[in-house]
């Protein structure tokens, strides 16, 4: 993105200072804006940082920039013409607006991701290229000539794909529905930005799992909404735990993703979802089911969902592409009453007026194509090798460091570090090693936890990715 | 999606039923949830309404449904096991979100578009299928074989269509940036919601034009902005009336659509541009610039946008595919200080966690290829001759009863009906003559204004549709 010429005879301060000069006449870095530190910028950019130092203290004797102790390095504000000019303060518009941004950990994942493409990438929770089907989406869209008209589409979703979906949910997760109660969505994500959105209110009260993906989404803070915990044991949540909560604090939705839970992998016991519907119905307290793990069982018998026992309309149930086969399709859908989903798509349409046609397209001919079953089959036995890699990779470098329960489906492993760590140090280190994962308090558990996604990683690199993270703990711990 | 079969020996109502009765079972009636009305229903199938009348008995029968006067027929509540079971409310769920529905006006042309697609459709504020590129995206898809990896995309948008957007800014609107200052969005849509979730809190006013398209989305109340309106007259919106809010009323932005307003069609004067962007740095105040129209200039020279002539920062860019290229493709983008795109990223991550890949890959092959600037010429020119046609048509028929201005660029023609009318009852009789358009009070206008969309229809349908629209007005005018 800097266009540095280490070869070129203009030096490499000058060539700095020519490109923040045109960096702040197009307005990416606007008058009184702050610039990176010296420090930051120079590694950014992979050069000393006394280059950084001699450009901008040229910026500065141009009259470009000004520097100030404490408050860093800014754009200079009146530069331009005569009478005051006045750019306005987009630092206030950027902290002022009332949606709360991700989470530091997060964007702190993000930035080294985006820094450093030879990371070792346990944090992202989805598919490596190796277990996506690729070239077989390759082969489909090869195969398939795009003839559609590309107008503005049904604001439930490209209606092939409901169709593609009504016989999926019947064969693969044995949920029987009709092409009018799905909505299609921008992955999971969207299912639950939406049901934040149009179902409730600042105020409302829901139950979400403890640990649980949920809690690295501040979007339910944003909604106004309060969070109450039910704790996940080794057999999922306790559903008498709904009911108690329900009494005191009269929750109005309860998030749950029952099969190979994010980040625990735990299945939610038989018992307990019986148990559970019972306290749904008996309550009329509706259950958002997340089921995007399921098809990743990796023995081919995959728990049925909350969803296909649920005979009196309790459940919204949240399905994706993103978990099973790749997640840049940004393919999701949920399966609701039909009042819900026409609300739902309603609203969709004021934020972004609906998905793409095209990857709606892909993903339905994905779906009715004969390469889908073999695809999870491979993916199946795919991620049982690496979850085995990791294992053994942790058995071998950290034997009495960590313990983990051993998940039979989904993504990731659930590890706590036997003994007391500080949870940023951790990451901070094991970045500089060259590898990175997400702490487990993103998900609102105590420190000292960690996810691995072991699908995202190629194989090769797990055992060196773990000796990396043995490493970086040991520094840690001294 | 009612499957039903008028060759069957099954009578129709028992099909009715049967189709009602699985319906009910999969969860997309719940429990207690209203059904359509006796006629509704019969309307949608299109059956007499004798034959819903029977079906809906047979269901009374068999204690499925309860008919009550006044409150409708609704799924029976206590119908499964002895045990009383509870379904959620729903529809307390539905009314209950913070996020406001769409306008009753909006909703019903949706629902009349979906029930009848023989409508001729001056409505959808989009290209038609015979405007579109779709033959070009075709061969641009079969040439290029897609070999991406499916993961999810950087937060910002595909890399190689930022660096499209550079020289395509650069070369069409005079615009100067670079890729880390682009955001790729769904439509300007996504664009709108975005500002007004993350740079805006609930209470602030800010300004807009009247009519504007912003007028049709609710989002600005559902994010609990206060609005005020800037007449747009035929040179636009008055700069000094933005002071004066400005003073009387403390706005934090003003959102402008400068070339081809929608739904006005006009363009902002140049002096009143001067004078604006001098308010603007002035005031410190930023403006949002919607610009989707502005290659749709009819004689070949588009108006700059504000953003060329903004040396300080002042202006979030906002343009879009949708009206120049392809609705479905989805994909708009911002231009913005780095960090306002960073903050809005990351909310979006959030919310639905980015663009799908591949409609990104096609818009930036179709922005790299020689088909582009073809594909604008032609374009140019069927939306004049769409244009002259609607013009014609109107003239000939109701040569006393409408006066507007002749655009010269964009999708649209504001027209302005002469006389008083009931603004509901004129559009249920366009509809029920086979012609639907927008009423010009969605956009914030009076009574008594109409929005059509002369690029949607086909050329053949544009005075066959004007005559539907004439009839009806005769009609309502008595």
């Amino acid at each position: 993105m800097w266009p540095l010429d280490r070869g070129s005879k203009k030096p490499l301060f000058e060539q700095i200072v020519d490109e923040i000069e045109r960096r702040i006449s197009y307005g990416e870095f606007p008058p009184g804006s702050l610039l990176p530190s010296e420090r930051k910028l120079a590694e950014q950019l992979g050069v000393n940082r006394s280059t950084v130092v001699l450009a901008y203290a040229e910026l500065r004797a141009l009259g470009m920039i000004e520097s100030q102790t404490g408050s860093g390095t800014r754009v200079t504000k009146h530069k331009w013409g005569i009478t005051p000019k006045h750019t306005p303060n987009w630092h206030r518009y950027v902290e002022g607006g009332s949606f709360l941004p991700n989470l530091p950990f997060l964007r702190r994942i993000r930035e080294a991701l985006q820094k450093n493409k030879a990371l070792i990438d346990f944090a992202s929770g989805e598919l490596g290229a190796d277990l996506s089907p690729v070239k077989e989406i390759n082969t489909l869209m090869d195969e398939n000539h795009y003839t559609e008209y590309l107008g503005y589409d049904n604001p439930q979703g490209f209606v092939p794909l409901r169709q593609a979906l009504v016989a999926y949910l019947e064969h693969y997760r044995g949920i029987q529905t009709t092409e009018s109660s799905i909505l299609i969505t921008s992955g999971s994500q969207q299912s639950l930005y939406l049901i934040t959105q149009c179902l409730l209110a600042p105020g409302d009260a829901v139950a979400i799992e403890d640990p649980s993906y949920c809690y690295s989404l501040p979007m339910f803070q944003s909604a106004g909404l309060r969070l109450f915990r039910l704790p996940v044991d080794d057999k999922g949540v306790r559903p008498e735990e709904i009911r108690s909560l329900y009494k005191k604090h009269r929750i109005k939705m309860v998030f749950l993703n029952p099969n190979y839970q994010n980040p625990t992998g735990t299945v939610l016991d038989p018992e307990r979802r019986v148990e559970l519907l019972h306290i749904a119905s008996e309550l009329g307290l509706p259950i958002v089911e997340d089921d995007p793990f399921s098809l990743t069982d990796y023995h081919g018998t995959p728990p049925q969902p909350l969803k296909s026992a649920d005979s009196i309309g309790s459940i919204l149930y949240i399905g994706s592409f993103s978990k099973i086969a790749a997640s840049g399709l940004r393919v999701g859908w949920m399966v609701a009453p039909h009042s819900v989903v026409e609300r739902l798509a309603d609203a969709r349409q004021q934020m972004d007026f609906g998905l793409s046609v095209v990857p709606q397209k892909v993903a339905a001919q994905f779906l009715n194509s004969f390469y889908f079953r073999p695809h999870l089959d491979r993916l199946r036995m795919d991620l049982l090798y690496k979850r085995d890699l990791l294992i053994e990779a942790l058995q071998k470098e950290l034997p009495d460091l960590v313990s983990f329960s051993v998940p039979q489906g989904g993504l990731h492993l659930w590890c706590k570090i036997g003994t007391e760590v500080n949870d940023h140090k951790l990451l901070e280190e094991a970045i500089r090693n060259g590898m990175i994962y997400v702490p487990g308090s993103v998900y609102g558990s105590d420190s000292g936890y960690v996810r691995f996604t072991f699908a995202r990683p190629k194989a090769a690199d797990i055992p060196l990715g773990v000796s990396k993270f043995a490493a970086a703990l040991r520094t840690v711990l001294g």
